[in-house]
């Protein structure tokens, strides 16, 4: 067993260093939607990593730049982690409770937009790396950056970049850009994303609004079209009825039942916080309900929108009408299936007059719980946080996972300084400084074993 | 037969009078949305009618006040004429040509916001009076003038006025607001218009949104529950499926179709100005058209709103949608009768969790074609334009004219100064100052010839 006494002292005493470190970083914008800052902050990231020794390469997309840096360590196994360097827009700015870009400690924990999604998690592991560095004089392993900056805005090209540098980002395993512990103080160990596919469906039935007084009952009717193609993709029985949507579906095995039926009870939380009097298809609660959340393919209506939206009442008939739906996906959907399926039903329905328009996908992936990497990952957050990671199969969101888990065929864990308040995406982000200080414990600890690792 | 000479010869003379004082009229705001000048407009009505020796009521409502006037005649024969003095709002402002509160005349026509509905129909009527006052120093009948206040904001209180008004209000004929000449020149006489039952309907599924991610396969959406509901009223096949929705329809008689017929081909013109590519229900045109779009009771989704509405995606479960709805009714349905319906149905399909909202209503009626008052009316247009009025049983839109009908028991015409571009509603409304001078003079010729007619 390694001692850990020396790292230790390093992170303690280098806290308030690392978290004006942090701080820099997090005071240079980087918001992708309003595409402010992303070039400074990407060559910023770099400059951190140089500052480490590691090579470093701004790679250009047809988006953001990603960032790769890479250094060799003591043995030849390789992690690769992948971390974000945009951020989401800091409205609405009056709900701050200090600047966004001007971060701020207050009662242990650091506010400011990005403080913890993502850019806390990064500098977490560059401080992890600066005390493996200074008490070893070498990293235990080899490690790669890949650092993307479309990752809030749906990470449009990190697909292509993947599957392009295959070469360049091999590894032998993956450490993903969040994670930490749960409402219990537990650290989570989630191993699957669903996947999605985001499309706005439309119609137009005239060039022009029309009387409701004229053209009633002899004019067609977007806003009734959109509503009978709507209600032919799901009835009130929640079957989605896409020809083939359910063929890929992977039910879960029994060791996700095994794993889903450790996770504490969500119902009452659920009911509470978003004031439901009910869940649907008659589950109220157990391991049916946290199965039913992120084993099974959704089809959401995100949005709706038609003809005359204001108070009281306004007679018209209306030419144009539109809705945003999203489909989540689980193992082996994927969204292009999604996509020529609900052309063809549509079509087969009689509703060739509705339009598709892709807003964005990513397919489900999901790590092995057996993966010894996850086990590796679990038991080294044990001395840190008083217990081993929990396991957690699958989770409802999605993110970009596909290509490591699938292409670089990598095992994918999540760890880092998370909890359920840190308010990412929303005013007064924040990033509590003892999971900080945690989480580069626990890289350290990650890090050195990996390092041992016979490959 | 009288000699209209002199008549004609003081309308030619004083004509431009009249429209100076049509523009003062109009130069006064009565705008009810915006409840701006309304107090003020119904005043200067009662007082361009207490010049004309009328007796005359300004009489309170819960909402805007309705003038009452009245003066004798040489005969006992009673004529009640309907007008209203409140006009739409004039936005949006940039689009006119000439401010809408500056009534401006150019080639031959007087712009303004109210010059036509209903300003200019008003004032056309108290300009053939004058020219009988003038002429014969009488009136040939007994004229009663209700004015309302409340004609742009759907008529609120004018049943209940009517109805507690009978006795004031008895009279032998209406005369109604509005009337003109179609894109042929030939002048209408529409004699029915449907009943309107507008609903919102809405529904509620959580306290605030959740992310599409969390909640897509267990918690109830109420964009999904809106379209579900909505499906149920109506199918692709057109068939309104309250309970009953159909048992009070009264279908055209032989005469409203022979009527029907008469009219001209509306498919080509319906087409190209709202750039429609077909019709409902397989329908092409000709009187099948004709029938259909006024002759049937409709379900029109008017607006719909839920979720997130703009540009790209953002993945979120609506915790709240609604729909704005309206039902055009043909005799004998009521709005009272489909509102019960309405909530009878969703309650019986499962959705009682939608609420319906009651944004308005009013009862179909129609006029005999064959009754006396009308072929007055029509016979007397002829010398004017060249030819009687036609006749049109039956139209698409709704107003206030069943307590007319039903409980006043009057006939109920329409003449005036309209004509397809008058722009009514919408900027640069106007007034076509030769239809002006024609429905001014038509009226010298009814109220001449019913003054005359045995009770």
């Amino acid at each position: 067993m390694t001692d850990f006494s020396k790292i230790d002292q390093y992170l303690e005493e280098n806290l308030d260093q690392s978290i004006a470190e942090l701080s820099r970083l997090v005071a240079q914008p980087s918001v992708g939607a309003q595409n402010w800052g992303l070039k400074e902050c990407g060559e910023l990231v770099a400059d951190m990593l140089r500052q480490r020794n590691f090579e470093v390469r701004i790679m250009p997309t047809p988006g953001a730049p990603v960032v790769f840096a890479e250094r060799a360590g003591r043995s030849q196994n390789t992690l690769l982690i992948y971390n974000h360097y945009d951020v989401q827009p800091p409205e609405p700015l009056e709900l701050w409770d200090s600047p966004p870009f001007e971060p701020a400690i207050r009662d242990g924990k650091l506010y400011g937009r990005g403080v913890s999604d993502d850019k806390g998690q990064f500098v977490a592991r560059l401080f992890a790396i600066d005390a493996l560095l200074q008490v070893y004089g070498e990293l235990p392993c080899r490690i790669k950056f890949i650092i993307e900056g479309e990752e809030e805005t749906s990470s449009e090209n990190l697909f292509d970049f993947v599957v392009q540098n295959q070469e360049l980002l091999a590894a032998e395993a993956c450490l993903w850009e969040f994670g930490g512990v749960d409402h219990r103080e537990v650290p989570m160990q989630y191993l699957g994303m669903r996947g999605i596919c985001y499309v706005e469906l439309s119609v137009e039935t005239a060039s022009t609004d029309a009387h409701s007084g004229l053209g009633g009952s002899i004019f067609p009717n977007a806003a009734w079209r959109l509503v009978w193609a709507l209600n032919s993709l799901k009835g009130t029985d929640e079957h989605i009825r896409l020809p083939g949507f359910y063929d890929s579906v992977r039910p879960p095995s029994a060791r996700d039942i095994e794993l889903m039926k450790a996770l504490p009870e969500v119902a009452d939380e659920y009911k509470t916080r978003y004031g439901l009097s009910h869940f649907l298809k008659g589950l109220t609660g157990g391991v049916e309900l946290n199965l039913a959340e992120v084993f099974e393919p959704t089809c959401t209506i995100c949005g709706l929108t038609s003809g005359y939206q204001g108070p009281g009442s306004k007679t018209v008939l209306p030419a144009r009408a539109s809705a945003k739906v999203d489909f989540r996906l689980v193992p082996d959907q994927t969204p292009e299936q999604v996509l020529k399926q609900l052309r063809q039903h549509l079509d087969q329905e009689g509703f060739s007059d509705i339009q598709i328009t892709y807003l964005g996908g990513e397919a489900p992936a999901r790590t092995d719980p057996d993966d010894p990497f996850v086990a590796l990952t679990v038991r080294t957050a044990a001395p840190i946080y008083g217990q081993p990671m929990q396991l957690v199969p699958m989770v409802g969101g999605s993110g970009p996972s596909y290509p490591f888990i699938h292409n670089l065929k990598l095992p994918v864990v999540t760890a880092g300084a998370g909890y359920p308040g840190t308010l990412a995406h929303a005013p007064n982000e924040n990033l509590r400084l003892d999971l900080y200080l945690k989480h580069a414990q626990h890289m350290t600890r990650l890090l050195q074993e990996f390092g041992a690792v016979n490959p």
